[in-house]
């Protein structure tokens, strides 16, 4: 890679990529506004947060204000991972138990306890962690199938010792295939963990930050986290992340073990992900993600249907996923179907990659900057990819 | 707090304190060269491992030829923390064991699986972790004493049941009090760990880049590590961290369980990190930094005398310790007044912190750029310290 602008890669040869997989430049690649904000934090000073500094007061005050009243305190980690193992050992702490309940699928870090709690990775399956299958997504009954797998789960947690710690969960199940539609809800699923003493910890680290179109993805499941956590988007490269959640927890937690990180919340990460704060809230993103999103999803339907394959279309925003299991049959077909698809949107200078069972699902998730044109572009480079890999799969 | 500049620290009333505390900003706090290549770089381009960047093959060349032969490959991280986590998964899964030996009052890290290994943040006993007492750094037998401590920990690690993964050490053994000298010897203990089967992992997160007057504390402790980790000062306050080893022990690992880590190893935290290790490498530190803490060490040593106190400086380089013990006669005495002498320093002006047992070491670490005027003020306001604090505690 030689440079990245906007939503644009230049390999070293020269060539431009469409960007349309990277979630973390959510402002576009070397935005130049998070780059002076860095440049002159990194001037003034950027120790950590033992030297108290008003840039982290004011961009959390402005966090906290996005969130549910009852989320009252946010603490910084330098990572995704990081944060979601922190919001393990408060929600560990605070219910007394260990067990842990996540999808069949889930990717939720790589800290030993987040690769733990993370079966994608697949590391030895761990007896304090119970999955779940997530129901279609086009099931009317998804919120009612779910709950009680999750009451299964915890069950299960019970029997085995370990008690519910808690029920974790990316908001737009991308390791799943991203989940997302109408009946995607979550709210009897998180009264089943509630009932069994354990937190719903939203992991807002892939879905976060108008993704989804509003500012976090559980927002579209009709709920609200007892614990929130963030990374990728959240510093547009730089790396930040943080876990959000009602100031008694964190103070209980802290009563009995200190929690401090050298690099986590320093003013020059913070300064960056202020800029990104502010640029989100105030640049008509409530608007454009949907518009941008629809615009995406109806383009890549309508590749589909000419192309005569039966595939689904789920999203939320603009994280897409393109389902390829109903056209292929199996999800071994489909998912050497997608990579080749994937492939062939390269070779037109298209950046996707692939997600879910076997990967037969076709991820999108463009730079929430994308025009309209860069839209266009992506829907014909992923026409062409249809007729290039032609109907071997179909 | 207001800025920071070079060894100075302006809180927002505009007071300048002396900052011999922070082990980050090790040729300074803001300095511009690091905070240019950031910004160069955010402009240019800042995405993950997975796109190829020539600034990433470039620094890991230079940092591994500053290693042992065998020390072949290095994976990134964000924070001390997450490479501490990731060395003790590779070293699990290597060895096929999971019990880990640490110091008594050892800090590697706020992750769940590194917090288990930090008695001194009081996390609850674990089955899996056993610690050793640090022998004081005065005996001629430090060596074999320490070695016969871990035979005897990885003997009970095995009646346990969990075999012996990994002896994991801070190489300037800061939170046992800074544990540093001609009898300070790890040879006997490394070959301990190797005939239980256990990787000796050197954790440089603090004693790294120089803090010892060498590259890498362990070159003091006459051994070679077979992982090592890097964190504090790599990046000079941006969030880079990481482990190094041999590479099969890596591709061993990596053929079982994935790892990306989304932050980890981006170019612009690289880019820093690799204007640190330039100027490190060509800034003379390896004469500047033994001679910086022998004037500060004679000069601590001197007001002791000169106050009447029996106290011990401790010393690797600029890493510091003064204890008070000998004097004090009990730990918490010696606690309560090294407390008193860390405010008197603070009314001073100069910015310095406690360790050890009963936190009754003051420890003294300044960015390595500190000046001889700086190091004399330093010593200055030690001297009015112990005056201010008075003979209390002798």
């Amino acid at each position: 890679m030689a440079s990245a602008q906007g939503c644009t890669i230049t390999d070293t040869s020269g060539i431009d990529f469409l960007d349309a997989y990277n979630n973390v430049p959510v402002l576009g690649h070397s935005h130049p506004a998070i780059a002076d904000a860095v440049h002159a934090q990194l001037l003034r000073a950027n120790t950590h947060t033992r030297y108290l500094d008003d840039v982290v007061d004011a961009y959390s005050r402005d966090l906290l204000a996005l969130l549910p009243q009852h989320i009252e305190s946010v603490v910084y980690t330098c990572s995704g991972s990081e944060a979601n193992d922190l919001a393990l050992q408060v929600a560990a702490y605070s219910s007394m138990s260990e067990g842990v309940i996540v999808a069949r699928r889930a990717y939720h870090g790589t800290t030993s306890a987040t690769a733990a709690i993370s079966p994608s990775l697949s590391p030895a399956p761990r007896d304090h962690v119970v999955t779940v299958d997530i129901p279609d997504a086009d099931d009317p009954d998804f919120g009612r199938l779910l709950a009680g797998r999750v009451r299964r789960a915890a069950a299960e947690l019970e029997r085995r010792g370990h008690g519910t710690s808690a029920f974790v969960l990316d908001s737009t199940m991308t390791s799943e295939g991203i989940i997302a539609g109408e009946h995607v809800r979550l709210a009897l699923a998180v009264d089943a963990v509630h009932d069994a003493g354990g937190f719903y910890i939203a992991d807002e680290v892939q879905a976060g930050f108008f993704r989804t179109g509003t500012w976090w993805g559980y927002e579209s499941l009709g709920v609200a986290p007892d614990l929130v956590t963030f990374g990728k988007p959240m510093g547009g490269g730089m790396p930040v992340a943080a876990v959000a959640g009602p100031r008694v927890v964190f103070s209980d937690f802290g009563g009995q073990q200190r929690y401090f990180n050298t690099f986590a919340g320093t003013p020059a990460p913070i300064a960056a992900a202020h800029t990104v704060l502010n640029a989100l809230r105030d640049g008509g993103f409530g608007e454009r993600v949907p518009e941008a999103g629809q615009r995406l999803g109806d383009g890549l339907s309508d590749a589909l249907a000419e192309a005569g394959v039966d595939g689904r279309v789920r999203r939320a925003g603009l994280m897409v996923g393109v389902d390829l299991q109903p056209a292929a049959g199996d999800a071994a077909r489909a998912g050497a179907w997608a990579g080749e698809l994937v492939e062939a949107m390269y070779a037109r200078r298209v950046l996707v990659s692939r997600t879910g069972p076997g990967d037969a699902v076709v991820k999108i998730r463009p730079p929430l900057v994308i025009t309209d044109e860069e839209i266009d572009r992506l829907i014909e480079a992923f026409r062409g990819a249809l007729e290039d890999v032609g109907s071997a799969y179909a």
